[in-house]
């Protein structure tokens, strides 16, 4: 079943008709031949020349939807006023709330939270500034932060547009984790702009996340905020996926029973997301690691204009191997995919090591449908929640901060990030560990528990925590 | 009954003690002598030569923890861990949270309030920005922001120092209005980096409350902000005041039976409150206006370095009065303090017109203690809880945002605010006014409704509305 958050559902679509130039029944023949099933019809107004009804449609997906509208819209005479469905109308004023955590129900509440008696905590934090992690929302408050320049697949949509995904962040981080976040979009794409605007609003916040920034930019700016900051700042695009991909590795290792220092790792695609993952797979001690972009394997035969280009280069590829993918996937163990849909062919696979491990991650499409290797490959994993083995973010980003809040962290390290990629590998049990299951649910209630446990001894262990929390 | 909200509280003072240089029975006499009424006491741990007790004091206010403290501090061999009261347990991990408003129990929950269903919200926002009001928080989301530089009376304290303040608001924005609030403190104080970030941030946000910024840096970034941002700014220690003083006078003016465009009004403090609350009285027909400050009456005769008394001067004190606030008070009917503790005298409020009004809202102190005048001004007012007639910022801006973002109001002008003001005004029953109420209480729940009402309506006729609510 292919996506299931989208099966059966139904839209409604408002529509203007000008009843001179079309006929309701012109429209519902073309939504009809356009796969729509309508199965409601309510007039809205009726004047003498335009009339205005809901159509109730049921669809199946995506891009059943954009059909649907699309033809809709071409239709001489119809406007599409707007369109309704159960994720438009969850997304009304926004999914997320800030509340009081206490009532203020009289005048002593108020002079309490407020003016006069509030003076006295103001001043607690100014003779000790130390005290805002306990006396503010720091303690327990992440800003999640896009400048909306690489948004899911939809590319640099803007601030505005990118708003729906940094509150659905928000909310993750409430459920899961029960950490206080909230969503802001930079209405600026100018790096010293971001850097400058994330400085100033820092005050409030435990932690930044920063989110769907476009590549190169985004390794200056996490680069320079850790540097700047003494609060945690992750990237998650970059470290979320690496964890989850490390955690991933891990048990698809334990499967096809293969050291990790010992295996042979290509990873396509060299953006944010691949360059942080090659580097967690250094930091762990992966055997050989060769980078693959559109012109070929990262090697320092060769020179690179982007400065994290020439880094990588000069750190992976021991063998400088040399060419394109096709050349360098040979007697590779593990293929890992960031890159775009259909870059991986069968034959490729079948070039690779004895049991290959393939991780096809590119969204929505991946590098190679798991259908056409599912004989050849020993483990797959995608980057998608209709095959097994998602690889997602979700897994990482709730548990890792409520450790890093928690233990006061200044940052988020090396060392963190391998004991969050543990602790989420380890969630999966080992009786149940199968090339199918190499990787715990979102839903799975053990992991965000497993990873605060181990990211708050390592950040205790290497000397980043500023406090250690109870139990 | 002075400082109501404190009174008969109990503090916890944890006290780490030297016991080769101090016994406790020293430490307790000092608490008594401090006037500090110990009732118990825990020992947290005692090693060889030092031992750590909370001990539980009973305390009248603010100025008498202060006097404990500081005597308990002075203390060789002493040192105050921490304190901890109702109040300071109260804000620890801060005042307010953020809350999912839909829970996400399952794939088909996540897969519409996240990746992949979101991405329809977004196309829908990129295609059409318009609709950030309705599918994101913007909506209902005000951004209550300060520099930390003019926070309550304690002046430049700092961001860190000034978040209680922050939270406080925002919950006051929730729990009176419904209206969903952040708090930003910037850690800058430079004009041109606060006015950067803070348009760097707005698109989450349906509003700016702009707060305990210091003058005039306030003015320059309020102007700015109102020019370049598409939402409502609103620096609220200006036009909240501003507000709540007119509606106050609106009422005062009624029991003293004279119009506003007959009444000599003389302003005392000329900061950002005072320049708000006259221009208020300006555009709603004040008789006379005189402003005061520390080097006498502001007049066009003079020439001066702030450009806002240039303004000032040239558009206020007609007749030209020059001179201190002696001279100039005398024969006023309106006396509104805006400056420091104690700067009028009885002699002053004798020198003015028959049945003189006496706003005193300088605080902690007013400008003269209400108990001197109480039988010669016909009304008095201050900033305090703790006497009749309190002109307390809360009652305007939980209102006038409430309406703002209703009708998707584009700014608040003045015409909002003169609403606003008539709203508060009309919130005190006919039948009920008199010299002791003028002024709702800030728990009085017909108040919001009324301003959104009123506001709304001169929002809406004004053309700064971009939507007609319902209802």
């Amino acid at each position: 079943m292919k996506h299931t958050g989208l099966g059966g559902k139904s839209i409604i679509l408002r529509l203007e008709m000008d009843t001179n130039r079309i006929k309701f029944g012109q429209v519902a023949s073309a939504v009809s031949e356009a796969g729509g099933d309508m199965v409601a019809i309510d007039v809205i107004q009726s004047t003498g020349y335009t009339t205005v009804r809901d159509i109730t449609i049921t669809v199946t997906d995506s891009a059943h939807i954009s059909k649907v509208t699309d033809t809709v819209k071409s239709l001489d005479g119809v406007r599409l006023v707007n369109i309704s469905d159960r994720t438009f109308l969850m997304h009304l004023g926004g999914k997320i709330e800030t509340n009081p955590k206490v009532p203020i129900n009289n005048r002593d509440d108020l002079s309490r939270v407020y003016t006069p008696d509030v003076a006295r905590v103001c001043t607690a934090i100014q003779e000790d500034p130390k005290k805002a992690h306990t006396l503010t929302i720091k303690r327990n408050t992440v800003a999640v932060i896009s400048d909306g320049s690489a948004v899911l697949g939809l590319g640099n949509i803007g601030p505005y547009a990118a708003m729906p995904v940094m509150e659905g962040k928000s909310m993750l981080f409430k459920q899961f984790a029960g950490v206080d976040s909230f969503p802001i979009c930079l209405d600026t794409q100018d790096t010293e702009e971001i850097i400058a605007s994330i400085k100033a609003i820092a005050p409030a916040f435990g932690g930044i996340n920063l989110e769907d920034i476009a590549s190169p930019r985004c390794f200056e700016i996490e680069a320079r905020l850790r540097e700047e900051l003494d609060i945690p700042v992750f990237h998650d695009d970059q470290h979320g996926t690496a964890v989850v991909l490390h955690a991933a590795l891990i048990n698809a290792l334990k499967v096809v029973d293969k050291p990790l220092d010992q295996v042979k790792v290509v990873i396509c695609g060299i953006g944010a997301a691949g360059v942080a993952c090659s580097k967690i797979l250094l930091a762990a001690g992966v055997g050989e690691l060769i980078g693959v972009d559109r012109a070929g394997a990262l090697t320092r035969d060769k020179s690179y204009d982007q400065a994290m280009w020439q880094w990588y280069a000069e750190h992976t590829n021991p063998k400088r191997l040399d060419g394109p993918l096709k050349d360098v996937i040979q007697g590779a163990d593990v293929f890992i995919g960031l890159s775009a849909g259909g870059v991986l062919s069968r034959e490729d696979v079948q070039s690779m090591a004895e049991r290959p491990v393939v991780f096809a991650m590119a969204n929505p499409v991946p590098e190679i449908q798991p259908e056409e290797v599912e004989d050849i490959a020993a483990v797959i994993a995608t980057g998608r929640s209709d095959y097994p083995n998602q690889i997602n973010n979700v897994l990482c980003f709730p548990g890792i901060f409520r450790a890093a809040l928690d233990c006061r962290a200044s940052t988020i390290n090396e060392e963190m990030k391998l004991a969050a990629a543990e602790a989420i590998a380890s969630a999966v049990p080992a009786e149940e560990l199968n090339a199918s299951y190499i990787i715990p649910s979102v839903f799975n209630q053990n992991v965000v528990k497993a990873i605060r446990e181990r990211v708050v001894k390592a950040a205790v262990q290497s000397g980043v925590a500023r406090r250690i929390p109870r139990e």
